[in-house]
């Protein structure tokens, strides 16, 4: 049993990102360090992205950095959005054919195990994936108001 | 995010043999009624005999028939024996080799998040797998001990 590798990596983008939060990272940078590939990489981002979890810049120089505080990056909703092969057996998908479709309580039973990993992953967040070293780095500082830069308190680990 | 199609199998292989308690199951009926591989349904069928789950019967007429009450028969269990490779993302391997190592967060709650799943699998079993009506038909009748044959009282759905 296991998440696809796009999920797995990321997460791994995702805790990267958020332990650089003092400058823009590179795609390159981070197939480099994990030693994956980058094409996977790229369409991670753009999903992420879409979320709101990543900030991507364009251009000589561009880049990606959080989109939101690593205390608001649910670790639930991050696997949903990218996990694209959502049911544990089978007979969960819309195009199953079996025998014993109607009166098989097996779909049932493994939704709710699902259920209940998901319900698990939607109690952390990218922060609780940290290490508290990075914390006080990693907190987030939202782009400035009006009145000038400030920094947020920084999010402590439960 | 997937069992494997072992698993898959594994649990349709012991529905159907559940539901036919008056009588031995060939593996080529499985997987005609199922319309899957009979190869793989006779690596499956070894690895639920190996647990007690099912006993086979060589020879001409032979076949297999459950081993075990289906109420004991715990899904949890099952799941556990048949799954090769449990874990959700790669770290969780041995032969991982992860720049984040022993500073990662990541595998501590994808194990907690596969832990919750297997703790409500555990909650159930093949009789609960079972349709109601069959309910009386699969109650396992245990080998006569030396006083003649007896019946266990029927399982009662929960």
């Amino acid at each position: 049993m296991r998440l696809t590798t796009m999920t797995d990596y990321a997460m791994r983008l995702l805790m990267y990102v958020g332990q650089k939060p003092e400058r823009l990272c590179t795609i390159a940078e981070v197939a480099g360090a994990y030693g994956i590939s980058e094409a996977h990489l790229m369409k991670i981002t753009h999903q992420l992205a879409l979320n709101g979890w990543l900030e991507t810049v364009r251009g000589r120089g561009g880049g990606m950095r959080l989109g939101a505080a690593p205390a608001e990056i649910n670790l639930g909703a991050v696997v949903r959005s990218i996990e694209p092969d959502f049911y544990l057996v089978d007979c969960l998908t819309q195009e199953a054919d079996c025998s014993l479709t109607g009166r098989c309580k097996l779909t049932g039973i493994m939704s709710g195990a699902l259920q209940s990993l998901m319900q698990y992953l939607d109690r952390y967040t990218l922060a609780d994936l940290l290490p508290p070293s990075t914390q006080i780095e990693t907190t987030y500082t939202p782009r400035p108001p009006s009145g000038g830069p400030h920094r947020q308190i920084p999010v402590a680990l439960g």
